[in-house]
């Protein structure tokens, strides 16, 4: 090759990240060999020996020149530089192809650990933020218009519960991870009589991952990773962009902390939420990597083809980009204040509460939906006309509404009207499992507080 | 709205989709209504009548003028004529934002299910292929080249373990499909004493959504299984690039079956692949519908807004594109031909059993990896110069090779060296658990079908 | 083939997008055959009456059953059914491959064609409203935070100008799509002595594409166009997303018209913006065709593939989601009333006007500018602390300031302090081309009417 | 920030791409803001003086550490520790919001025009290769299966014609890269007076553009360069599976030079594609990136949102891929050696001639198309049950089929049934421009040269 084509081509960037998988690899595969017979006792002790060095030492210890084609064989290079020919013994029955599945298998499955990791601690973030902010109201948006009252918690807790089918989704996929592709060797096995199972069971695999063309041919696991990965950057990006609109001057709603912001030394007023605004973008770009890694695949016959190879870094960069986002919007949440005043104010403002007032009415009245409707889409576009706020009204407007409506008065009692237009009031009637009432969103705390015990014991 | 903008946000081409569902799913809530004491059982009866009636009927009954805004408010318009204005209670504590999402969870949860049945269809039909084809040899290849000597059926299930972990993936989105958004109401639940527990029951659900802003926000459930049903549609593809690649003149290797082939009055014998090539494409379209639906979802605020009306087409679409296309893709597979003649003479034509002589040196002499591939390298470059075929090769050729390298002769026994060189008797020496050995292949194909049996049985 | 194999690889979903095309590409091919004498006088005007004949009827005069492969069979059946055998002297020295690829292009540049000329429709708009509000006062965002005061029409503008990038951008597909493919047959042309250059004439095209394997083979013309359109949809999808923000409660800048929003019985103050959330997920829906056409075609051999045909249906869905978008937002932008005195309130309120404050002591006390910075940073922030608005500064404040900072007083003159602080002052200084200045945007209008007359004309 | 945020955020790592442009832009602003005397001589003087050391020591003269926030910092603080604090003066008017976006578009036009130099080269290869190809015989395919015979000449030229478009696409992308934004400032450019079209035209810039606002908005130019780049990507895919497929065993058609191949020590005789393999899929990886940079630009407000930071790692991992695959791909197909013998034996072997023998009888014996068609149908299949090649085919065996068919026989003179059937006479009669005839190839060429020489002029 060239050397602009041995460049090209060589995978040496993101090898680093399957060094320590690789030497485990080796490892396990040479025990396996010597205690099926397939080596010599003395010649697999004299490769686990300089692997257990190697890997003490580190990746520094490799020669990792250009020239060199990948980590495979610098760690085979390193080994046969301290035990001389005999190191090729650990290649028996094992090819380059079931040998980088496996790798990459092990290094993911440690990777997906560690987010599903961060995300139970995003949730348990969440849920704290929740516990301190159960009377915490503002109004809930649809359209981004204000739709009804409801509590920072319960809009919180929206969140975790996103973030837990984010877990459940990277442990599903992890289940498909979790295979042992060792023993395929270049794509049918070998015709030494190794023990797949034990190798599986050396490298802490759940399950030997059978068909051995299957195992060399087979990416989906990176494909599903990585789709599960950019399904939690939408969920992320989803975050971000609240906290940047709830942030602006006009809503201000929170205030993102000063290590999630940036400022201007003209402007000290203007914080810029330059951490959503970059991880809104980056929770995206895991997108492009799942187009670039079902692009490769596209129409790729079986077996081992080189473009495999350029999963990889689509993988890895996935994997850090989805990692990092995660834990800046965690924190960049965490730092958040929420302004009760502006919550309340909003809430109150603009009949956020006319559903309430409708539902009072069916419920009091036993009106039928629509004439309710009627009735207050009247109320509240006279109220807005004359400037009365929502506080001003009662139940002598109301009927006074009712009756140029459909020719008779409700008579509903005044403190039912009070509280079905007081926004906490109103949070507090809903007290159906899921709902922002208190009480429910205590329930909800819990229940997720349970789950968080069972995943952390499991 | 203008007639343009209403038919520019009109949702009615897709609702026909969830017609179905969308009766079921005010049925279940007016039923709960009445057995909660929220409802009369009159109303209850006089809602519930219509509904059958309607569901009996079919979507003609309805009218779905485009001046109709969408499924929901014909469903409405239908019992309404019928029972008059206490239709209206069937909206009791429900809005379109819950009940949309629930129709769409009802209706996935059928396709999957479906999907799911047709994906253990195509691999009962690959089993079956596999279980004719154990001796079958041809030539395994990585990077497109001859590398070893397999057989059909190890290749087959090769496809079947892929399409065995698409049913996995399809199942375990499923669980996320089958969770009861109804009850969350537009998005904050409602005062009304609800049941969701019942509700979700009566609609077949196995669990609640809980959050309520989360239950009408989220739509990961739809993106999950578009993602699955695109790493399907890539494996789908495999199978479609190579079943072209094998049916070339060159290649020779397959016939897919006329009624999946198109061919020339004018050179009959010419017959394209049309069926493969299209389903290539199709399978890789579920990749777009996948990236409209992640990008659509980036960065929405939570709750409803208008943009998920826009995931619906998208997921209709990935769902019909990919049963189509698994479908059809099983039925070409199985009308294929397989040739044979050809399969052989391309395993004994090209030294694809190089690997295995040089394993035998390894095994019978004691020979480091390197000096056997040497010697294995020499001899292979020195037969086809000389244009010997592998089956010419005998042990004192090897011999003069090997005296050329290393300066001594290996005497290994001239039935191993035949046994090393015949692609029958290497594909039967790979007696590996995943391995082309006819002996593995049907406990491999035990296993899938004990598999399937647990399926279908679950 | 099977009838669903054959349903499944049919074209004629979309054929009827270039019927008209089919029609006049066999007339002038006839035509061309006759003049070259290649064809008889006489059997060029049967077919060619024929086709006139049909291309009055239109498509309806089809057989379109689907045992009719597409729309070429169909053109064809029908000539036959009028003039016999001779019918098919009209498929002389061509192929359905060179003809496929013709007719998409004929269609697709009347699209084209039709889009720019809305592109150019939207711009006009736009520059009339610019035109009515040069003077209306607004601040201008970064990181969605206040920065600097600007003007509605300047705002209007940068809308216009990425409107005239699109409308260039597509103008330079549109090149790529005025090829004539028409004469290289199924691949390699003919030996009939054919004249392609007479052909493109007749079509309307401007050059023959001259290789003719290239010419069945490619697709990027298609893939360029939708790369436009989806460019396009990122402008529409961002100015939906302004004007979603910018109608909010919060906010307040803008109402949408009643025509291009929807109401709630309700809460009929709440007016969401329905046809802003629809266009800005339509619009990214381009992406997905886009990315469906790229994968569709990745790795294709040369010639034609039956894969190519499942790109045509993702062009004609992108062009019509393109037009619609594109004219939905172009009218709901025109029906936008913008809110003068909230508009005015926030520019105001929040000192955007920071900078020109800055800039001010830079030129007329010669500060430099980080000393100008932080003494401004210190006044913004002492006045928010005491709770003062920009137009109670004063000079005298400025030197109190001035001095914390410096040791010194400034002594600016008070009529450029107010000047300084009030936005329509510091608006009207902005007098650079392309800036807010009303001088300026009046400029820019013009800049913009000369080009649109330009493109007209030509 | 915190150090992680600071990190997270940070645009470091691909900042050293626009170090030159940056300190260019500095420049070119300092000169234009002495020439309209807002700044003075001496200053300006200092500040270009520092700017010059700077550009003269390079990158490695800046203090990169991450506390520093970008490049336009790090290159202020340099010529700041030279000049001290009338450094500050070169900001005069000027932000890093359209400092940046200028600094992207001159570095980027340097990109491609390197890139277009490249593309240039590429199509001089190829065009050099189909000089010394005229008559290299191979068959043609359509899905993959014989079509008709052409040459290595010819197909070559379809390269060459698809990369031509590239060439033009990135020449039309880049009128929208050479686009000066400087002077937009922050968003709505400054009450100083600058002067715009100078600053353009120090730069090197063709035109200003226009609106302040969209100038820091906008970053469609790095979207439509990267759907060019995209769009290359898929030709290049195109080329490389070709090869791939080419260079099997089973095909034979071309050898790819060692240099871009690996071998095998143990089975000499085979050679992998690796290049063109990791080609393969680099190429479709400029997807990956385009999708990312659409969805990131999605709904974001205008003007300077800290996403747009994103996008740009983006922009220079396509240019790079783009660029490496681009050169690799060349030189590898430069490599490649045609095995001419395969090619005629391929060509001769199944009746790739039928076409030509059926347009023989139309001209010849004026018989309708079906007819000749069914004729050659029934002629071709009998030969092969008879297990004639079509060089055994005559006039005789012509008239035995044609009379079972017809009634009648054709006499076809025989001479003229050889050539109809012998390739190489075939691909002369091909004699229509962009056909495979090698006059017509030699005319293709020659307009490519010409073509070229334009734009090395230009």
């Amino acid at each position: 090759m060239t050397s602009d084509a041995a460049s090209y081509t060589s995978s040496l960037e993101f090898d680093p990240r399957i060094f320590s998988a690789d030497v485990k690899c080796n490892r396990a595969h040479t025990t396996m060999l010597q205690e099926e017979g397939i080596i010599s006792q003395e010649t697999a002790h004299a490769i686990t020996g300089s692997l257990d060095e190697l890997e003490e030492k580190g990746i520094s210890a490799l020669d990792l020149d250009p020239s060199v084609e990948d980590i495979h064989m610098a760690v085979e290079n390193y080994v046969t530089s301290r035990i001389g020919e005999k190191a090729g013994f650990m290649h028996t029955a094992k090819s380059r192809n079931d040998q980088v599945a496996t790798d990459l298998r092990i290094s993911l499955k440690e990777e997906i650990e560690e987010i599903m990791g961060d995300l139970l601690n995003f949730i348990q973030n969440t849920v704290d933020m929740a516990e301190e902010n159960l009377e915490t109201v503002m109004v809930g948006y649809t359209h981004l218009q204000h739709a009804q009252p409801t509590t920072f918690a319960h809009h919180l807790l929206s969140y975790a519960q996103a973030l837990k089918r984010d877990y459940q989704r990277l442990g599903d996929a992890y289940k498909r991870v979790d295979l042992c592709p060792l023993g395929a060797a270049a794509l049918t096995t070998t015709s030494f009589p190794i023990n797949r199972q034990r190798t599986a069971q050396l490298l802490g695999f759940s399950h030997v991952l059978e068909n051995s063309l299957d195992a060399v041919s087979s990416r989906d696991f990176i494909t599903e990773t990585v789709s599960a990965l950019a399904i939690m950057g939408v969920n992320l990006s989803r975050i971000c962009e609240e906290l940047i609109i709830w942030s602006t001057y006009e809503f201000g709603l929170v205030e993102i902390g000063d290590e999630y912001s940036s400022t201007s030394s003209i402007m000290p007023q203007k914080k810029n939420p330059d951490v959503a605004e970059v991880a809104r973008a980056k929770a995206i770009s895991l997108q492009g990597e799942l187009v670039t890694i079902l692009s490769v695949t596209k129409a790729l016959p079986q077996s081992y083809n080189r473009d495999l190879q350029e999963v990889t870094p689509h993988l890895w960069r996935a994997v850090d980009t989805a990692r990092d986002t995660l834990n800046l919007v965690a924190e960049m949440l965490a730092s958040v204040k929420f302004n009760h005043q502006r919550g309340l104010e909003l809430a109150s403002s603009n009949f956020s509460t006319a559903t309430e007032l409708a539902d009072l009415m069916v419920r009091e009245n036993q009106l039928p939906f629509r004439v309710a409707h009627q009735i207050v889409g009247r109320l509240v576009s006279t109220a807005l006309e004359e400037g009365l706020n929502p506080d001003l009204i009662d139940s002598q407007f109301i009927d006074q509404i009712s009756q140029e409506v459909t020719g008779e008065a409700l008579h509903i009692k005044e403190e039912l009207v009070e509280k079905a237009l007081n926004p906490l009031e109103v949070v507090k009637s809903r007290e159906v499992p899921g709902g922002p009432a208190p009480t429910m969103v205590r329930e909800g705390i819990l229940n997720l507080k349970n789950w968080m015990e069972k995943q952390i014991r499991s």
